[in-house]
């Protein structure tokens, strides 16, 4: 809602035009109708137009053996990289604060990422902007109050199921008495920052990748001397590309990177990595996939990465 | 006590000898004499020398207007490096933990820091190696107690009186809760992770500033054109170091090295730092300082880092 205010008012002097707000119905609350008539009201009452979706997103994660919130996450960008496309919009602007991104960090830290993983939440990624992402909620919340705008909230965020909430509800709170004071400015700055460097290093990465991967005969050979000479920081992320390349939607983990640059230092033979295999041949390490290709065999680069958030409402098209 | 045990063990096999334990009696507690005892027990038990000294860290805190956790940190190392030169060793060994390394990065995250501050305890700089750095406590105390040694505990980690002790008591364990499961080895691998990318950043930058800097004249100049070219994790980087010659032991935050960053691009044509002054002088970006030049004028580059402990126990002079 806040986002939504805020580009219809800012669109006058920004060089941009609201072409159209769009809204998913979930269909997993009990509430999610009463939200769905909430958006086409406001829509309504600005003069913009909107576009509506239903989905059940409880049968997709079913079908599709994802979680809920991941696949919710995938049929909504989905849903707005359609509806973009269907009002010939440039962007999409999503609102997530630097609240989502500070639960996003810690999420990701726990379950124990490096530097990319760490980046959290993307203040740009393809079509998709966040405006919001250096703003907090509490200052948004103030900002609608002002505006006297009214607002609906998922009430499942209040419960303490997810890991999302818990640390929303719990961590968060308990590091700002230890800090004396909000900590959730200091987490968004250094996942920004952390950003910086794994942008870059991702890129150097991907540079070394193209000139150091040959992918002839079924299979993918990296110059193991070479690949050994590289700084830390690209030896490891060139072999989660090429672990990427044949692994494909499999997760690969921080253990897979290590054993597959044991096998490419000779400290190990050959290894069994998810859905494939490492092997050292002579001069090369070479990765071979089992089995079909995945769809995303054939872009190793990392696949676009978004923030994880309950729920869909606030998604603007530009 | 552990550190102590495993590499008297150790050193038969291990290439190395233990040339003798250090302690330092910190005299900020009632229970440090009896602290220093157990050490001198310990020692002479396992037959293997020990240097000991007491030294007032209240009113070293109070002199130089330090916190205590600070003030104690440098007396310690301090003592450790005469300690190791007095008794001819190569090493000095501390005994932070896998729990220590996850206390100190969310230290340093809720402070706001980048992946140079995140990269929180080096397992080794200079002289001081860390060898239990991938341990965790619990497994260290397992081993004691298999090992059928008793140690000391300081009795203040018990209280939540300091950000540290509330991390390790109160957030952590929520963060646990949350995650359903151990979160301190996803948190040390993390920050490994982001130190192998900030160290080969900070070398890279290193580099460039000693490339670029031109120090003649009393101030500090850096081709403004040239420094803007430079990718964005290093430009940061060559501010920083800039910043730091200029500015010395007083601190420098994010927000001075924007700063500085602006006044290269000519967003504004010069500003204050923290003791200096940074403005653009034709093609350059200038530092200057103001008044005495500080201790660490000469050295740009980041000062040894090192982790914060609330004792002294497990130096291990090797």
């Amino acid at each position: 809602v806040a986002l939504t205010l805020l580009l219809t008012e800012l669109c006058s002097t920004g060089g941009f035009q609201v072409v159209s707000l769009a809204h998913l119905n979930h269909t997993l609350r009990a509430t999610a109708d009463r939200d769905e008539q909430f958006c086409r009201d406001l829509a309504g009452r600005l003069g913009v137009p909107i576009v509506v979706e239903r989905q059940d997103v409880r049968t997709s994660a079913r079908l599709q053996r994802r979680s809920l919130e991941d696949a919710a996450r995938r049929v909504r960008y989905g849903f707005l990289a359609r509806a973009a496309a269907a009002v010939q919009a440039d962007c999409i602007a999503v609102a997530h604060t630097q609240d989502d991104q500070a639960e996003t960090f810690l999420l990701k830290l726990m379950r124990g990422a490096g530097s990319t993983g760490l980046s959290a939440i993307h203040p740009r990624r393809g079509a998709i902007v966040r405006p919001l992402l250096d703003v907090s909620r509490a200052d948004l919340e103030r900002f609608l109050r002002t505006a006297g705008q009214s607002w609906v909230e998922d009430e499942t965020n209040q419960e303490l199921d997810t890991p999302r909430n818990r640390i929303r509800h719990l961590v968060l709170p308990e590091l700002d008495r230890t800090y004396g004071g909000p900590t959730r400015p200091a987490i968004a700055r250094a996942a920004s920052l952390v950003r910086e460097d794994a942008a870059w290093l991702d890129a150097l990465a991907a540079d070394s990748f193209r000139r150091m991967a040959d992918t002839g005969g079924g299979a993918l050979a990296i110059d193991a001397v070479a690949l050994l000479a590289e700084p830390l920081p690209l030896r490891r992320r060139l072999a989660l590309l090429a672990l990427r390349q044949v692994c494909g939607e499999r997760e690969v983990g921080f253990g897979h990177v290590e054993t597959a640059l044991e096998v490419a230092a000779g400290i190990c033979r050959a290894a069994d990595v998810p859905g494939g295999r490492v092997e050292r041949r002579r001069r090369n390490v070479v990765f071979t996939g089992r089995g079909a290709a995945s769809p995303d065999a054939e872009d190793p680069c990392p696949p676009v990465q978004i923030g994880r958030r309950a729920s869909g409402e606030g998604d603007t098209l530009t």
